[in-house]
């Protein structure tokens, strides 16, 4: 099962915003790429907005007359349906009966357990968990995991060709609600949320903080390797030298917010009238061509000469 | 109390890493800046540091022979001294003696409650606190927040002259532990820890989840417009589509870890092992470098034509 070499057929099941961008992955690293969408609509626009990107590859878009037709040949299935645990555990099913018996069958889910997903297929060994950022075209981190009928062999070979078309794949050794990501987001925006409520500020100068201030560390070393150049004597220094300050402090962050219509209704307005005139969607592709910007530095300016890459 | 013309004489009271930066920060904004501390020898490696920058305005920089030869016509000071309750009070209350009347004294403080700080100074009204992050003269937000003697136009002075110097001021209505931005961060950490500590995945895996997924979007947008370019609806349909499903994660998230001396070991040797052979030097050198970068790369490609700089 090896799916190093780009080139190789593959399929996306499910053609929102996820499959979309997904499709675009794939193209732009070589691969002839199968769509298929049980809402032909869907299917429609998703292909027109793939084909309007400046793309090498885009030729070998192929669109799926039915879900066996668009796993022809497919050796990477990116699932991408709804986020609702029957309906996966039914299309898990019927990948598994379509495609060929050793071809990888991975879902985009940020939510469900893969030994749940396939509950159901005949063969589990090949089923995996790839959840990744949205849009994944754009920004590059796909959490792994597999269930517990998963082979080992498939967690290898998945995080090698989700490498090899430009993720960076990130592994899990077992389920956890929320996985990685969202788990760091929601605790991060769980706090926002509990001082934007105690009025110790407004919403803009949470953003402000974090735009200005901790996404800009972020965005090149994560939080353990932030903690170790903020002391000469790294980590070990920086948080061994604060033990009680940092433990007070975390013993006094806010708990869990009540969600309800009126905080929401709040933060939307803030946020309406922190966007002013701009729409939506000039921020989203303001966005995403700025993240484009910011790999692009990154990768012209390595922090290491020889840049390995590790998997 | 007309800040707002730079250009005016400011004091920067000890010398160690964060009022070095500060310096920097006002000659590069054309202050003459006076920098003081009574450790000589740390005084005099700042000022060769700071003249060891390719900055316009380092010809400005004085060491005083005294505090009060330091203060003489200052009308800012950013005071920098160690992080302990005492120490603040009593070097408040000698600058208060020897600054004039109608100049700002400002502390760097991560700590402490301007209202303890300003305790047994004669004139609290224009003692507030300006919290920059780790160095700012990379990192451009300060904190800022009075004490509950602060004069309100010492607030909005200090803002427009911070503003003025280059950084970005956000302001805090009343003290709390850890004011915004270690409270977000150490919200992040406590949940990184925590994963880290289950065995869900390793130190790596953290990182590059922040350095390759939410960093990338939040050195661009916080984590409330985040949301709101998460689905087309804006924040209301991403938060208020998915409340059980937030809430239900935000509960799961872990405790307050025990900062133990075995756990800060592990965390010290995962860092080892990622930085490899690269000084930890060279990486806050590389970080430090970055972050100018991909600030010029937002000054250059503003989200609005009309950049407005709201204060």
């Amino acid at each position: 099962m090896n799916l190093q070499t780009t080139g190789k057929p593959v399929a996306v099941v499910g053609s929102g915003v996820i499959g979309r961008s997904w499709a675009v992955v794939f193209l732009r690293a070589g691969c002839p790429t199968a769509l298929f969408d049980t809402d032909r609509a869907q299917l429609e626009r998703a292909s027109d907005w793939i084909r309007s990107h400046e793309l090498e590859g885009r030729e070998h878009l192929r669109v799926g007359d039915s879900l066996a037709d668009a796993m022809k040949g497919a050796v990477y299935v990116q699932e991408c349906g709804p986020e609702q645990l029957p309906v996966k555990q039914k299309l898990f099913a019927d990948l598994d009966r379509v495609a060929s018996p050793d071809s990888i069958l991975a879902s985009s889910t940020s939510a469900f357990d893969m030994t749940e997903i396939a509950r159901d297929v005949r063969h589990p060994g090949r089923c995996i968990v790839a959840h990744p950022v949205n849009p994944p075209h754009i920004v590059p981190v796909v959490e792994v995991l597999g269930g517990e009928r998963t082979d080992p062999a498939v967690v290898a070979a998945t995080r090698e060709f989700l490498h090899a078309v430009g993720q960076v794949p990130v592994l899990l050794r077992k389920h956890i609600h929320g996985f990685l990501l969202n788990r760091l987001q929601f605790a991060l925006v769980r706090e926002a949320v509990h001082l934007l409520k105690s009025g110790v500020t407004d919403l803009d100068a949470i953003d402000t903080v974090v735009r200005e201030g901790l996404g800009l560390r972020w965005a090149l070393l994560g939080p353990f390797a932030v903690a170790d150049t903020n002391s000469d004597g790294g980590a070990r220094t920086y948080f061994g030298g604060h033990e009680e300050w940092i433990m007070n402090l975390m013993n006094q962050l806010g708990p869990t917010p009540d969600f309800d219509k009126a905080l929401i209704e709040g933060i939307g307005q803030a946020l309406d009238a922190a966007r002013g005139e701009t729409p939506r969607e000039d921020v989203r592709a303001w966005r995403d061509r700025m993240v484009v910007e910011i790999r692009r530095l990154k990768a012209e300016n390595p922090l290491r000469k020889t840049q390995e890459q590790p998997l």
